[in-house]
């Protein structure tokens, strides 16, 4: 067990989960994970995107991907202890949709972007923080940028508002030793900011990838209920909750909605570990191919796979 | 991914395996996984228990519990890169039952103990070691042991023939930093002997306790294919295969063994992380209330499972 002195738990079962069923959840399930969460002491509940349904496919999927503020106070009228997040894609978001905090049943606005856009990413946390929003700023794929470019936007995240700079592990590819060289790398060149950390199981390391954050000094974990998120899905909420120490943790709420709601989702939609998850981790290569390879019939033959992975047709073109 | 000078792969999977299936595996079966590890480089295969038909129940299981000499000749007639393990219980084995290293296809013996055992373990090690075997002593439940008692019991592996001690997580319950602290009690009172690591995937912790130990300088790795092991089963031997960089390792024909093999076997019997075995982890206790749990129409109440471990009718009588 461990100390958990500071550490904020940020679940984003909703938000991560959500790219797994695409955000078919129900209201009753939302709110029932907001209760557990809350009862469970998780400091944030991430309830999903806040892209524009101006600008992405709005029919396609649930309202989660969007959190009009509205809607989300039907959902939880009452909010408690635990605080709502929703995360923003560069080119998907509108920042006229924002209205100020205050007004808002929204806490903290969360920024992904690549590398490549990190201007767009802190032009945007800017008009947030000035909404009184807290924010951070999650820069994907960091396993396959060019650590130059990192130190570049690591250094203008410095100068920026946002309160947390987030490692994130896009393709569940890092170990414990690339852990510690980024958060070195973030220490160096963003001193002044609070830290977290966001994992992929792939190679069943997020939570040890987690803990290892927890050492260095990271104060944001991402979790979620039963790992559930993209691909090999993240580090288990109710393992990080099982192993701190600290008394405001307790994970038998989250056992509970675990047995009465994500069992049975589980049956029906597939995340978490398998071995063509951890060929793409091995391969530090986006999910993508993983994840339709599960949807087709040769989904456990994962020889083949490797074959495709490592195949001249695929990997010729980038010599 | 890491450099692996001088570490040996102990793929366990028929012997660990077998406590899943009551080493119900026909001969095809392991002739076909024995092939495939040779083919990935695998160092040893741990082929199954070396226990005396006198004294165990011999008609209910495989005979991969009894590893005996001609039928194992039979089985691999030509042995080639990939040495043979086979492990003994202390009070299950007869010495006479060995005939020295040159007659038998069996390279090495591993003899697991508890601590209290020692004397005995360190007994039948010298006797093998003077049949010309290669010898390891695994001391089980290491993670509820006194470590005075853990001390003396260094000691006396020191003075003994063995070539290998083990650490083993018998209860999947230890985070790297109780991994450091083993190796560190292991080199301080066993500084002659060469080191293992035997994980269990309670936590999701295997592979990384694994990595762990290789870079504290532990030579011998246990794996399993698929993970396949007791409960929560092992470190994968695909995922230590890809990820070590020595030429002679190949992870391929262990992708293609489960795609023929392992799949199937694992839609009839269960192994593997969930979070009933998260539990006996998280409260360091052996996994059998968790397998007995998983077999039963409760198998996914996991709050009900963790009321029951947590209970005073289970704890009242320990005060």
């Amino acid at each position: 067990m461990m100390k958990s002195n500071g550490v904020k738990i940020l679940d984003c079962t909703i938000r991560d989960g959500g790219l797994v069923n695409n955000w078919d959840f129900s209201v009753d399930f939302v709110r029932d994970t907001y209760e557990a969460l809350n009862a469970a002491g998780v400091d944030y509940m991430e309830i999903g995107y806040k892209n524009s349904p101006k600008l992405v496919d709005a029919d396609s999927a649930g309202p989660w991907r969007f959190c009009e503020d509205e809607f989300i106070k039907t959902v939880i009228p009452e909010k408690k202890l635990t605080k709502l997040s929703a995360i923003v894609d560069i080119g998907r978001v509108d920042p006229d949709d924002f209205v100020p905090r205050s007004e808002s049943p929204i806490d903290m606005i969360r920024v992904a972007c690549y590398l490549k856009d990190i201007d767009k990413a802190l032009d945007l946390i800017e008009s947030f923080h000035a909404l009184g929003y807290e924010t951070t700023v999650n820069i994907m794929a960091v396993s396959n940028s060019i650590s130059s470019h990192l130190v570049d936007a690591l250094q203008k995240i410095e100068e920026s508002p946002v309160d947390v700079a987030y490692v994130v592990d896009s393709f569940g590819s890092l170990f414990n030793r690339d852990i510690e060289d980024l958060v070195k790398l973030f220490k160096e060149h963003a001193p002044s900011k609070r830290l977290g950390i966001h994992t992929h199981n792939n190679l069943q390391m997020a939570f040890a990838n987690t803990l290892c954050g927890i050492n260095l000094g990271i104060e944001f974990l991402d979790t979620s209920v039963f790992g559930m998120g993209r691909g090999a899905g993240n580090c288990q909420t109710e393992l990080i909750l099982g192993h701190l120490t600290a008394s405001r943790y307790d994970m038998k709420p989250i056992l509970k909605l675990i047995d009465e709601r994500f069992v049975a989702l589980r049956e029906e939609v597939e995340w978490g570990y398998n071995t063509a998850y951890a060929l793409t981790g091995l391969f530090n290569e986006h999910p993508r191919s993983a994840i339709a390879m599960r949807k087709t019939e040769d989904k456990d033959r994962f020889f083949n796979f490797f074959n495709k992975l490592t195949s001249v047709e695929t990997h010729s073109d980038i010599q």
